[in-house]
C-alpha cells in the first residue's frame, strides 16, 4: 500500500480536524493501521483557514506532516488556491462545486463534487457537512471500510445526532461512488 | 519566551485531544503566537491510551511533534510511566492525584492535582475533567491567558454547556495557583 498523505482543508467551523480525527480513528481502531493527525495553527488559521494533515500507512510514521499530498481535499476557494501547488501529480484532488472554482488545470485526479448542497437539501444541517465529505473522501480511496467509520461515530457523536452522521456519510460515500472508481483511470 | 513544548497524555475518552486544540487556538487566536497540535495513533492507541502534542511559539514552528516536552500532562499511571523519561530535566509535571501514583523521582516540578476528584465533587459530570486540567496548565504555565481560553471555550462548546466549562476551568485555574507559582523555584 502506498503510504496515505492526506491535506484535508477549508475554513474554521467546516469540521475538517474533525473529520480528520475520525478517520485517523477509523484507521488505527479497526484496520489495524498507523496514522497521525495533526494541524498547525498560524496566520493563515487567525484568517479562517484550517488545515489538517493525516498520515495513514501500515507501517509506523514518523514525520507527522504531509509535505506534498496524494490526496488533497479543499473545501474553500482559498485552500484551493494554496495547496493544489504542493500536490504530487496524479493525486486525488476533492473539491466542493458550491465553494470552489477550478481555474487552472492542476495535474491531479480531480472530483468536483455537490458536497454541500447535497448535504442541505437531504439533511438541511450544515453541520454534518464534514462527514458527508469524508463519506466521499473514503469512497474514492477505499484507505477505511465505511463500516469502521460508523463504528468511530457511534463512538464519539451524541446519540441524537447519530442518525443525521451516517445519513451524511452515506450521501458522501454515494457522491464518492458515482464519481468513478479512481482504480480505472 | 522558551518554546513551549507540551506532551498531554492519558487514556481515550479523557479528552486530552480536545483540551490540546482549545489550547493551540487560544494562543493563535488570541495571543498572536503559533502552535501546532498533533496526536500520533498507533499500537498504543489500540490500548486506550492517548497522547496529544503542542507546540507553541512566538516564531514559526517547522517540526510539529515534541521529541523532549518541558511540560508533561500524565492523567494516567501507563502515561505517566511512557513520558516521565523523555521530559527534558526541570520540567514541569502535572498528574492527577486520583489516577496517578509516583513512583520513583523525576528531575521536574512535579504538580500533584486532585483535579479529578474536584471535578466530581464540584461538579459531578467527568466531561469537564479535561477543561479542569488546562486550568491548572495554565495557572503554572501561563503561557496564555485563562480569558483567551473562556473565548474559545465559547465558540466551541454548547450554550448550554458553557458555564459548566467555565467553571471546570476556574476550578483547575484555582488548583494550578494553590499548587505555588514556579517562578519563585
Amino acid at each position: 500500500m502506498e503510504r496515505f498523505r492526506l491535506v484535508f482543508s477549508g475554513s474554521g467551523g467546516q469540521g475538517v480536524i474533525t473529520a480528520s480525527i475520525i478517520l485517523a480513528e477509523a484507521a488505527v481502531l479497526y484496520e489495524n493501521m498507523n496514522a497521525v493527525q495533526s494541524q498547525v495553527y498560524g496566520p493563515a488559521a487567525r484568517g479562517g483557514a484550517a488545515r489538517s494533515d493525516v498520515l495513514i500507512s501500515e507501517r509506523a510514521i514518523d514525520f507527522p506532516k504531509v509535505t506534498h499530498p496524494n490526496v488533497l481535499v479543499a473545501l474553500t476557494q482559498a485552500a484551493y488556491n494554496a495547496y493544489t501547488p504542493i500536490i504530487r501529480p496524479g493525486s486525488l484532488l476533492i473539491t466542493d462545486t458550491r465553494f470552489v472554482k477550478i481555474q487552472s488545470k492542476v495535474d491531479a485526479r480531480q472530483r468536483e463534487l455537490p458536497l454541500y448542497d447535497t448535504v442541505m437539501e437531504k439533511i438541511g444541517n450544515p453541520i454534518v457537512f464534514n462527514i458527508c465529505v469524508l463519506g466521499a473522501l473514503v469512497a474514492l480511496t477505499e484507505i477505511v471500510k465505511p463500516q469502521s467509520v460508523i463504528r468511530v461515530l457511534s463512538e464519539r457523536v451524541p446519540v441524537g445526532s447519530l442518525e443525521m452522521n451516517q445519513k451524511a456519510l452515506e450521501l458522501g460515500l454515494d457522491l464518492g461512488r458515482n464519481a468513478g472508481s479512481l482504480k480505472k483511470e
